[in-house]
């Protein structure tokens, strides 16, 4: 039997996402489709990739409009989530593309977003130590940012054996389907073909203590964390550098091994071949993650890779791959570990 | 049960996407990946995005490593088909992606490919009028070329309902991909980005006969065909303009209602709704074509244009569409009109 | 002795473009810099390339601003030029980027453009045959559209030595530069970027009738004209066709030669060498436009190709030409024929 | 008087490079342009955008070719810059666009370039402290790497001022043109577009020993460097962060001060106003740099971005610069500050 899914925001970038993969998902039927400002319009002039649904007309994203259904996506504005949750049955799968409850800590909310923390939910990272589980049945779930996503697994093994100091430094280059489709002039096409720049510099960039929650709750100690987002002139995927002092007496095999025995059972994230980097275009529309890691001898540090789609597992992937958890499906349906390349 | 098929060329952007394809159909096994100058290396290091199939190695492109399956895909340089087809059984189906079967006439062939015309086969373009049912069953299939798709699936509802003059001027944009993953200077990255530029004008190019053929097929009566192409800066999609002038007294109504009757049931071209123009990004990875038609009163022309991905329906998207054909299975099965954007 | 020239429009493309080759033109000072909503901001933030400039803060445009000036560039939206023209005094040099002043018929402005129709100016393309004399001192100059100055050009020698018929299709393909610097979504970089798509199909675009314009004034007997543009994944450049059906007994190097006779003598315009193609990236940033012209005998139609910098001789390049004109310098002060690239 | 220039490697884009600032420069004339394997052939078919040396053709790159010039650039496969120069006299300035002559530690050419050291001359970056005398009238020069330019200028104004420890991260994001002209697979368009990679991970990229090379110099200590390079999917432009640890005490005033007055007098270093960030768009086809610096309170860090264009500044610009002062010219001679944007 179906679950009926309902997607909040269907108009935007994550919305788009969650529908494409939804389309391709063998257990869900698609019911309401919403969105703000772009009520009233046709789906296929507004995502018209999405032609099997080109004739949907999109509803007001109201909690009348997103009731009686199984399962809601929400991919909405920062601060909207939560009255929307609220007004759906404690049985409702909510799985929040946004920011509202990814993180534990109110004083961090505030510093980096304002406004009243509104709680936090299951974080949905699966390949998380110990999250998966947390995740199997749950009726809200937080979808993890693109950048904390593909930062954290890139660094996790080392972590979680104790191979590297808790100071992490992050350098990450997105494409800029990530900043959302909101009309932007420094998001124009002829600004940003032709040009990377900096942004966020500094720790300023909201994904920060993101990484930190993740880093510092796998270790159980604060891990240091310097973040750096780059923009790069493509649609999609981003690629993460992480690096981080090793500890005295580490080897390269180690650090392999460590890499290698940590995401030997996950579907979705792939060390490659030593010698093989990551690149973005590997990644993009799939939901894998694609991982390389090295020793720098000498300057004694661990330099990893690693490559998202921001839009597939870097979001709507991941919704849909908690999802499945949340029904109780195998965890990979209706989700690829396929790239489309070139 | 599923279908054995082997892919000859797997390191090319034809052969790679045929994988693609493959590994999203039900009723297929992949077995021998074969290339060239490649053969003995992981196809993982070489199509990266195919994670599946990652720990594959290349054999040679042999009659003996294709031999024993029921389907051999074929991506070789033009040339190369010929004795390997001959090689194959009678019983298996062969579907060449290169351009060796594709011309009917030997003149043809000779003036713009060179050397000795091999023949032609069923041409693989089901959605020419009378095209599908050639193709049901085959064991030969000729996959047409990426323009010549999408220039005539433009103009055929125009011709086929007599609505304008055999005389059809096609100017037609293409991402790289099309050229092919050899390594040449005028292709590289810094030469290619923030670039268009012109090639093959004045009719030089290799698809100028196919399309040709395609649409005096159509009419009985020759057709004549203007083409020029242009390389622009992406890695897939061609979109075409096509133009015709209109017959006397043909009206934007008659024009609009061809497009649409001739396409109803199509399952993968597919008329936009008025004022809506295609965009290549719409049917990136998809086996989609989306076709908008005008009339341009001043001038009494149709204008017509068509977006398709030219490695997906416009070559492998096509080949697996034909093998589902000739299998006698569900033409649109492992295929889809989604595209990933943006 | 310099000209003191102000620059209304400065935190456009166009303005910015117009002040980035002001800064290596040896016969000017750079006076007001203004804008519309940008008003009081920094040229440096808005314009962070013209690096000499970034401390200047931008003036509201207003006919006091602009007042004191030998030379003033507008680079304004539509229906805003002539009240500030009027306030300016006569002997003033006015140099419009706009589209006000081009077009002649009144008609045809209120088809395309609505509202009241300004009247028209001396026209900025001085490789139009006669055109460069009305240039010389005039003291209001219409600066052409980039579809139109590159169409124009493609097509030009062989409507003036009578080859063709009077009937021209042209099919361009611009960078998104052209569409200007206001955010509008379908210009996101996530939306153009590895995306082509059609607009204004059909004739419908707003440079149709001044290339009709163009070529009618040149024959003396009305042009059709089939104008079709495509936006493609760049911020500059435009690359446009021109096709037209050549007269009976016109041969290949007859149409070479009206091509290389007629461009000997223009300082911009290069028919390039036999068998080589124009392309974008060639003219990036400089003056020059890029000609080339084919025959193609099974269809009997001449073939132009011309690339442009829509920006610079689309746009700005010419009006500074056209300023230097004016004011009596030599016509390539302070422009460049090399372009950028790679 | 003119001094005589003489450009080897005259196909490719650094001496492509070297060409386009030399057409703009008022005391140069530019004499023979050679090549190897393209010798013979037309510049304008290679290098299409330098129309005024279109109808040069390329002599073999020889000694005799290259004798009798006052200025001689190199843009040569690396190993071939000695044999050359030593052929030359002594009173002919040298500028090598190459790597043979950056490294002064045969130890580091050996690990890192193997093959016998060629020896060190003159290092062609005036903004390090002191260099600028050494290449007032030098005769041998040896112009830095592109990542070693944005990298040193990024951090020294920090090191010397004994605001941070000597251990420093780079990662830098970089256009295509970077790897060179020469054909390679993983350099095609279709590859690079829609993609981002790392590459050299783990210090072994060439430039890693001159970065460290130039900031040990500067602070006559060891200074630990970590490198990382990744390909981003554009022609031109570098953006380099550079992290390194803060000092004790050390706030962002003194960060911000050291900055600027490191650089106040210097023609082609901006550091811009607070709260700009680069980007590489600002300074395409320009001499300039641009830097921003932050400090991370949360993990006391230095975050410093710099961009440059990787064949302007990044290298034929800082050649041109380099030969200003070899030849007692006005250092800024021919180049700009002014970028190509959008």
């Amino acid at each position: 039997m179906s679950a009926s899914v309902a997607v909040a925001g269907a108009s935007g970038y994550a919305g788009g996402e969650v529908l494409r993969l939804l389309l391709g998902h063998p257990g869900v039927e698609i019911g309401a489709v919403t969105a703000g400002s772009n009520a009233g319009e046709r789906l296929g002039s507004l995502q018209p990739h999405l032609l099997p649904l080109a004739d949907r007309v999109l509803a007001d994203t109201t909690a009348e409009t997103l009731a009686g259904h199984d399962v809601v996506f929400l991919g909405l504005p920062h601060g909207q989530s939560a009255s929307i949750a609220r007004a759906l049955g404690d049985d409702v799968v909510v799985v929040d593309c946004g920011a509202d409850f990814r993180l534990t800590d109110p004083g961090e909310w505030q510093a980096f977003y304002g406004g009243e923390h509104a709680g936090s939910w299951p974080y949905g990272l699966p390949e998380l130590p110990g999250q998966r589980e947390l995740l199997r049945g749950a009726r809200r779930i937080a979808v993890p940012g693109c950048y904390p996503t593909v930062s954290t697994l890139a660094v996790v093994p080392a972590l979680a054996a104790g191979l590297v100091e808790p100071d992490v430094t992050v350098v990450a280059a997105s494409g800029t389907s990530g900043a959302g489709k909101a009309a932007k002039t420094h998001l124009l096409g002829s600004e940003v073909m032709g040009n990377a720049s900096a942004y966020g510099v500094g720790g300023s960039h909201r994904h920060t203590p993101e990484i930190v929650q993740n880093l510092s709750g796998l270790t159980g100690t604060p891990v240091r964390v310097g973040f750096t987002p780059l923009l790069v002139p493509m649609s999609r995927g981003i690629l993460a550098t992480v690096q981080a002092p090793l500890l005295t007496g580490v080897t390269a095999e180690q650090v392999r091994d460590a890499y290698v025995s940590a995401y030997a059972d996950e579907p979705f994230v792939h060390v490659l071949p030593e010698d093989q980097w990551p690149q973005t275009q590997s990644v993009l529309g799939s939901n894998a993650v694609q991982v390389q890691v090295a020793v720098d001898e000498r300057v004694r540090r661990l330099v990893a890779v690693a490559v998202v789609d921001n839009l597939a597992k870097g979001t709507a992937g991941a919704a849909v791959q908690c999802m499945n958890l949340a029904l109780g499906l195998d965890e990979a349906t209706g989700l690829s570990t396929i790239g489309l390349a070139p």
